[in-house]
């Protein structure tokens, strides 16, 4: 392991992330339009953060430039992303804990709780403690804004963002990225790493300004607009509203943000394959090919449709809901809301048959697409899973006929499909521990303090907390539903759910590798 | 697919298992001590089903000696084991229908309800039907004795049996071998397959007959130890009290239960090795290192000593207990008999903590060791499970490393390493898939009758229903917890958790072939 090269990254990245703190200063004046009095707190805390970054950014930056000519390899590549997603949960704490924010009148964030938020934005996961989110005496305007930010520069990769604009960084740049930009597959799709991330972040500028734009013609403010789109852009799921996306009570604005969370969960390549060839004689049907072609595209809007169908039939048979156009509109909301891992909810889904929150269960497994903004297991690795299924079923009682696994025209190599079997199984068997680690941690208190609830809920519960945190949706079931929030877990195990976020982000490796004695022995 | 050998086949297995059913017959007779008068109803039951059994496997016995010159291949030998099982359970379910027993005062067992209790009896899970076990006007002694006696019949394998008695048959003799005894790596202790099919039986006759001696010596009467000792010794879990081992609260009788418990979760291949040189200078000190440098054999019982130490902490912690001992003891029953999947309850633990809960949850997923008669995912998979995340974790950072996977002294090929992780993954997604397709087909009803049940632990016991049955546990939380049964599921869910039983103890394959239309296609 090279230091001088990951401390000259790390402070790299918090310049970044320093420099990026200042679009939130605005909003703490009234000049703006969103707050009536200038926010003291608010800002001094961000200018605090700003400098807090930039001095450690610096500093490292400076320290690391004693051994220049050093490249990253693979290790300084993980130890980069890794410890990068750390440091930028950290700094992106700062405003939050310099503003002395509250999350409930009275009750300050602990340092704990700001890096939960913070990595809960960071990781686009949407988990908050922050119980009044319409307050400016709790949070101010300015915190809130960077708040919603944080989701926005997590969801295509910091690191992502990162190359785009320093360019090629040596053989570690591939790897880097490719630990950053989910899904079993990661072949780029232009040759130079620079050219591809730029287009990504280009793809996701223009859809997060072009919904910005469409919810301001739905008559929302600018402040809020912005926060929305970052949300949904980036599948986070934070909202400037207690009551999340179903503040707008339906309307244009719940089917603008419902159209771009599915747009958000689509691989980002896809778009750039569709919108390429500008002055090729393509038509547009030869490019809405590109799509329909997809297997995993194809899979994902199969999925949303399905489980919007059963979920709606569901909810009528049990009478949940006094029409269909109803039951089908929070159907499909929710639907997209989980399988995407947004997390935005137009409906408290607590009041819902058993089977539905069965069913929603299952789906924050799912996730959207590999290259999407996206978390979860991902479609690609289900379609996979399921082929692999009936081949090795076949195998058992044709040993002979080797057949390998297809996915359109193409042919997955045994390496792929190793890290496929082996990435679900790890997923499971870190969901199961963490459940068991969470329910012996959390005290049984705040399932015996609530009157609707029940001991026996706790165990539901914290599977939901684990299975949400670990997949980046955000709420859960019975005291996190969607109505409800993390604020109630004790400082343990926040810091435990802090975690799932970061390995869920980075899809396990990058974090797990930090845990291996061998990865920092030399060698 | 040969038709014929595979009705000759099962027609064997249905000769076998009728002329077992006659060992049952002696128990409805008030000279043997057990009933005061003679049970009319379980004796003519049990001779009508002995009857049905045999002229239907004398019939497609003789139906398939049409074509005498085919040999078992592949497909045959899963088609064998597959519908034999299925088989076994159709015929030792007659029995209870034909003796018009009763789950219930007044409620007769439905055909589905017979074919559970029957396919739980030979798949050695134990979950019952039966509410009340001490009543012989609900069930016949004699009845009774037949559905403890499937467990025995069960445990190390019909198939086995039939290897055993009637000799090598053909290719697919070891095919059929190897899917119904347990484990990823099934190299026979001895080259020839009728000899180790012999031994298997042998060792278990011994430890059997060995069990019921003690009990008689702790006096208990000879029916009730002979249905102990075959709940025991094939991890089944059925007993012939209300109270299952908590009737004998404690003491010798407990004693013996837990100690050969332990010995029925034991690779039994270890045993042929410990006690095979008879005549060799082998002193004791060399073969119990046959023990002792077992890896599945050190992590089964490692793991045993954590998990009841864990419960101890949690139980005393809670102040469940007033003495440590009582804790000791309840905790170290209820993990072994979690863990080795008999599914004995010295304890209700319903009313332990939250956390003990969850760990007996996931205890059930863990099993025994491959080679025994317990059912789960089994010990080894576990443990090479653990060795492939390490090395998976390794090759991110180092990935031109590549390490075989290392077990003792031997190395896995990859072929093993793949079943391994492919399993896990089919057993993942069956139990989740399963999960919700019960929580859908089960009306909440059975939750809301409950005055201390909620609607929200629906969930939870579901799954502990799917867990407990596709492990072939028995008992799970809630509603199906210790003191409880599944006399309250719906049909078709029993059904559901009838085929999870069946897939549990065959291992996946046996069953899901019969699914695969590619399995039934000629080629
Ligand atoms: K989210
Ligand atoms: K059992």
């Amino acid at each position: 392991m090279n230091w001088f090269v990951v401390a000259r990254m790390l402070g790299m990245l918090g310049l970044l992330v320093g420099a990026s703190m200042v679009f939130s200063l605005p909003w703490a004046f009234p000049a703006v339009g969103k707050v009536e009095t200038f926010e003291h707190d608010g800002f001094w805390g961000l200018i605090g953060a700003i400098a807090c970054s930039l001095g450690l950014g610096g500093g490292l930056y400076l320290w690391g430039r004693f051994d220049k000519h050093a490249s990253i390899l693979r290790k300084e590549a993980f130890a980069t992303v890794g410890l990068g997603w750390i440091l930028a949960g950290v700094l992106g704490a700062l405003p939050f804990l310099l503003s002395g924010s509250e999350s409930a009148p009275g009750v300050k964030l602990t340092p704990i709780d700001a890096f939960f938020e913070s990595v809960s934005g960071f990781t686009t996961t949407g988990a908050s403690l922050l119980t009044e989110l319409e307050d400016p005496d709790l949070v101010p305007r300015c915190v809130m804004f960077w708040r919603s930010f944080t989701h926005w520069l997590g969801g295509m990769g910091i690191i992502v963002l990162f190359v785009a604009i320093l360019g090629q960084l040596g053989a570690g740049g591939k790897a880097m990225l490719k630990r950053e930009v989910p899904g079993p597959i990661t072949e780029s799709v232009r040759p130079r790493v620079q050219e591809s991330a730029l287009l990504m972040w280009s793809i996701y500028v223009a859809l997060s300004a072009l919904e910005t734009v469409l919810l301001m013609l739905a008559h929302v403010p600018l402040y809020d607009a912005l926060c929305h789109s970052f949300g949904t852009m980036a599948t986070g799921g934070f909202s400037t509203h207690n009551a999340s996306a179903g503040h707008y009570n339906g309307g244009p604005v719940e089917a603008i943000i419902l159209v771009f969370m599915i747009l958000a969960g689509v691989n980002f390549s896809l778009y750039y394959l569709v919108f390429r060839h500008r002055k090729a004689e393509l038509t547009w049907k030869q490019r809405i090919k590109f799509l329909t072609r997809d297997p995993e595209f194809r899979a994902y809007l199969a999925l949303i449709g399905v489980t919007s169908l059963v979920l709606t039939i569901s909810l009528m048979a049990n009478e949940i809901y006094p029409d269909t156009l109803t039951a089908l509109r929070h159907s499909l909301f929710t639907s997209v809301s989980i399988m995407t891992t947004t997390g935005f909810g137009s409906e408290d889904f607590s009041n819902w048959t058993e089977f539905s929150k069965g069913l929603i269960f299952l789906l924050m497994f799912v996730g959207g697409c590999a290259g999407s903004t996206a978390g979860g297991i991902k479609v690609i690795r289900w379609v996979l899973l399921g082929k692999i299924f009936f081949l090795e079923i076949e195998k058992a009682f044709r040993p002979n006929v080797v057949r390998p696994v297809r996915l359109g025209k193409s042919v997955i190599d045994d390496r792929v499909r190793n890290d496929v079997v082996v990435y679900f199984c790890m997923i499971m068997v870190i969901f199961l521990s963490s459940w068991l680690l969470l329910i012996t941690i959390e005290p049984d208190d705040l399932w015996a303090k609530h009157d609707e609830h029940t001991a026996a809920e706790k165990l539901i519960d914290c599977a939901t907390a684990v299975a949400s945190t670990l997949n980046n949706i955000g709420p859960g079931l019975g005291v996190i539903g969607p109505a409800d929030n993390y604020s109630g877990f004790s400082q343990q195990g926040k810091a435990l759910l802090t975690l799932l976020m970061l390995l869920g982000r980075l899809e396990l490796f990058a974090i797990l590798v930090l845990f291996s004695p061998q990865f920092w022995r030399k060698q």
